[in-house]
């Protein structure tokens, strides 16, 4: 059988053309590579139409190494994040500033609502010692979008700072710094923009960066250093994953070429409708109501028949081809299904009948 | 012109083989690539012989990340690191470990000199604060070789415990934990194992990390957590670099075909005798007492010619087809030369043939 499709919000299927361009070992002292790197964060600033007043810097490791990077530099040791909470991703921000030390405030709403822009203001009102909200644009968890623009303004009105992680998101939905008032948005390269995973990247307020020098919890995750290394030198701080970046650099100028975030939307969402009308001519149903569905994964309920295991599922489903992805809901049994990376409508018909082959072999079709 | 060779010591020039198996796209949830991150560990774990008593736990990130992971694990918050310095990455180290909040006491030679065992045992003798001592195994800003051997037998012998930054000699330098003791070693994927760079990983004690719950400063780098969700899971925390897994393991793969340790370190050390004997024939002098030189990369004192310009030096040699490294040090003006990498002889001495083209063209030769 050929290599399957994955389904999952990244590591994703990527373009051949991506990986092939990590069939070249790149010196990370050379002039060459310097540039390369340089040009990614150009765009990928461009892409957020933030050169006025944000800087882009990448960093080694998962998003997740980003996103703490970010909150571990922007976040002053006597400062306090208030994070909008409803799914995984929302908990391991908390849950790290934890972690690194800084004080923490929680808002959480269930799986399926999103966070309320009148709920953020009036916490913020109630607890002045807060100096940054932090939401996650996409929470992946569900593929529940949060409404970015009006919690923005909300944190802009009161003062404080925006840290958005919009690792799923960015790309494809659309961001404007320029009308959008935040801090930093963390995203990394294997998700909307289809590159290999290995890296991350802040799109952060220079003047906010510049402000950070001395707050890092952690050598390695230093964005200010990163950052100032960078400017000085053209290099990374430390050995960067030089066929990552290599790779991302080609995938985004194949999402130039096919027309940037307006374009990657469209497929998208052209992905999203063809996966859930096709899922619910099968009796699956969606989890989330429609209106508040990102066209990034979509989470389903499971199979309604009591010998169903995601396990086997996953397995039936692999054997024709396509990767799945596992709920991440504590609650209710589900299954995810991304509509992400280098694939269009055909390979979306295609992973709906062999959801259906599946479900008839093992008896639990509707 | 073809991809030059890169005679840098890592990101250093793969195998084909090895870049080839990035050609694939896995899925982090796939019980497929759990088979495969469990299997590199495993064999990392063989190669240290350290299968009785340590677990090998992988981390996201450069080799730095890795080197802060172990350090913020295994040193709780209230003890102590005994660094020792004699270039770039045992500063690194102790920095590093200042950054993230512990006591850090520093014993420094020149960089041409090797940390003495007798004075380490002075030292511990001295400061019963000291729960664990750093040492750089080979220090990559020279090449210099440390008593690896004597100095854990020292720091036993105080009842301390070993922490090794052995990125740059892993796989070729014999490392052996029936007979060596230490609590931690740490390397990367793109040094003599010949991998592409985006991962490093811990060679741990099992004992000493499932104490180190709770001691981490950062969520991203806690390997106690890591350790335990890829227990239970078989998949690493957060998203893995998946490509770069899977090129790490055709990279051992290809090592174990090769002879594994004795045959990497014969290869490296031929290498090391090419390039030494070839660029003193040009006049060049080595920096380091040959037998504190390690075969993994050799600091040569710059041309002396008053005109003399790395920069200008290494285009011409990179025009001719090998990339070169700059010199780490700030009172002597040196290059050098990495003799790792998916390269023997024969390449060692096209390089050489370069240098003394090179030399020529510049006005440089002897
Ligand atoms: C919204 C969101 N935040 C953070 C992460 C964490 O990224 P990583 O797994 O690369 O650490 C993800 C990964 O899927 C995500 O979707
Ligand atoms: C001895 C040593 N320690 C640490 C490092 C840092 O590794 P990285 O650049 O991957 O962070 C290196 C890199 O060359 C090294 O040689």
């Amino acid at each position: 059988m050929r290599e399957p499709i994955l389904l999952t919000p990244g590591p994703l299927t990527t373009s051949l053309r991506t990986k092939t361009a990590m069939l070249t070992d790149w010196g990370s002292w050379d002039a060459r590579f310097n540039v390369l790197t340089a040009s990614v964060c150009a765009d990928l600033l461009a892409i957020a139409h933030a050169e006025a007043e944000h800087v882009c810097v990448p960093l080694q490791g998962s998003g997740t190494f980003a996103v703490e990077a970010a909150i571990g530099n922007l976040v002053p040791r006597d400062g306090k994040l208030l994070v909008l909470v409803n799914g995984a991703y929302g908990k391991r921000m908390a849950r790290l500033t934890e972690v690194i030390g800084r004080q923490v405030a929680v808002y959480e709403t269930a799986d399926d609502v999103p966070a309320q822009p009148a709920e953020v203001a009036a916490r913020l009102a109630a607890d002045p010692a807060i100096t940054h909200v932090g939401v996650i644009h996409c929470e992946t968890s569900t593929g529940i979008l949060n409404p970015l623009a009006e919690i923005a303004q909300v944190v802009a009105a009161a003062g404080r700072k925006l840290i958005i992680d919009a690792m799923s998101a960015f790309g494809a939905l659309d961001v404007d710094a320029r009308t959008l008032p935040f801090d930093a948005l963390i995203a990394s390269s294997n998700k909307c923009l289809e590159g290999v995973p290995g890296m991350g990247f802040v799109i952060v307020r220079r003047s906010a960066l510049l402000q950070s020098a001395g707050n890092s919890h952690s050598l390695s995750m230093d964005l200010h250093d990163q950052y100032q290394y960078m400017q000085k030198t053209g290099q990374w701080r430390f050995t960067p994953p030089t066929h990552v970046v290599a790779a991302f650099r080609e995938a985004i100028d194949q999402y130039l070429e096919e027309g940037g975030q307006p374009a990657r939307l469209a497929r998208y969402s052209a992905n999203c409708q063809a996966l859930i009308a096709g899922m619910q001519a099968l009796g699956l149903k969606l989890f989330l109501q429609p209106e508040l569905q990102a066209p990034i994964i979509v989470t389903f309920h499971a199979p309604a028949h009591p010998a169903y295991e995601f396990k086997r599922f996953y397995e039936a489903v692999r054997a024709r081809g396509f990767v799945l992805y596992p709920g991440k809901l504590t609650e209710v049994e589900t299954f995810r299904v991304g509509c992400i990376g280098a694939i269009d409508a055909a390979e979306i018909k295609q992973a709906v009948a062999a959801v259906a082959d599946a479900l008839n072999e093992l008896g639990w079709a509707r």
